[in-house]
């Protein structure tokens, strides 16, 4: 019999509508999605895709061992990050190998800042591997917020607010265009930085981009966190005006 | 009588079931559809949106007055572009104040390297506007090469190639990932700039990604000149393995 195929679909950043129609005509033939989330969850890209999932399509939960109880910092959090990545594999590779292709449904761009990435290079060389793009979340929300980013020859750099200050603050002087991620408790910190590299005034903040209540507003205008489902965009200094 | 409202509508990098299922709603109810294209050529946009186009739909062409035979040095660059824009906003602009809607058709993402900024800017104060993001063609390539890009904490960095040699290499040798456009006859100094920097042999090559005959390889395998639709793509370092 002949093993199944690994689809991996990106649903893009929250409204369903910015599906493609690629990932939705994979979805809907698809014997079994899995999808990553909370263990008390139904999880983000689950909850995205579900007006294309077949009710007699079967589930695979692949529920995170922890979340925020652990930080990135302690060495737990990548031993027990590595098994959790090892036992999901496990788990589709059984069914890959019972012959039923198994579609994993993530988050945005599944290539850009996604655990798809942990169980694509887990299984890609064993199995067929098929891959849709999505939306990423920064283009929803730069499209939400009506911000055009780069023109001509900008730079444009993607930032986790959780580099240090220095840093962050070196990358946004430099940067001609730049979009933070990562936000939470670095909103203090991020916005420091923004000021000192100059980059205060034009700096957006966006929040649930192309969700249901998304909303922008000058960062200057923000509290001190921010939830995960948010981003910091500064648009770019060049182009034909 | 009301103004008609502006879409801008990315139709992704040149597979046609990577438009999202927003854009092809947006452009199947399109009265006026209107694109980028050289004089003499269809438009990559509306070749990509084909489909899905009805036959009813009026066509707007907005086409360069020149692509390569202008160097952007070159001062008359920019004022003939800068004059080009604002005659494409015009006309865009009679058929909204006519009361009829317009879609303008983006390939990849509208406001990441888009013409369509330029007609946004100038339209967007005046008309209700409405921005519907797209599969950007990094995502379309790094999909097509099946390259996972970053991981955890990496800064991802979009480079053009047209950068001067040094500054290339400083991207290069600073960033965790990276994406090399606009590459052109700027191969040769991309290659020395991705030795130089110790990026070279994680360095893949992507042409047409996503389109028909797309394919990719190691960028030491690269002939001295690379056609429009390429990119380069330097795969980030960190992350749980």
């Amino acid at each position: 019999m002949a093993a199944g195929t690994f689809y991996v679909v990106g649903v893009g950043p929250g409204d369903p509508e910015l599906l493609t129609m690629r990932a939705v005509r994979v979805i809907q033939n698809a014997p079994v999605v899995a999808y990553f989330c909370r263990h008390d969850k139904k999880g983000h890209a689950r909850t995205i895709a579900d007006r294309y999932i077949r009710p007699t399509t079967r589930e695979l939960r692949l529920a995170y061992p922890f979340t925020t109880e652990l930080s990135v910092a302690d060495p737990a959090y990548h031993t027990r990050m590595h098994a959790f990545y090892d036992k999901s594999a496990q788990d589709i590779s059984s069914i890959l190998t019972n012959g039923q292709d198994v579609v994993l449904l993530c988050e945005g761009d599944p290539f850009l800042y996604g655990s798809a990435m942990y169980l694509f290079d887990r299984l890609c060389s064993t199995f067929k591997t098929d891959v849709t793009p999505g939306i990423t979340a920064m283009s929803g929300c730069w499209a939400q917020a009506r911000q055009p980013m780069t023109h001509g020859d900008d730079v444009l750099c993607v930032l986790p607010a959780t580099l240090p200050e220095p840093e962050l603050e070196n990358w946004l002087e430099r940067a001609d265009a730049a979009v933070v991620m990562k936000i939470g408790r670095n909103m203090p910190k991020l916005q420091r930085a923004l000021a000192r590299s100059g980059r205060l005034d034009d700096a957006q903040y966006v929040e649930r981009g192309t969700q249901e209540n998304g909303f922008s507003h000058p960062v200057t205008d923000c509290a001190e966190k921010a939830p995960y489902f948010s981003l910091v965009l500064v648009p770019g200094r060049k182009g034909v005006r």
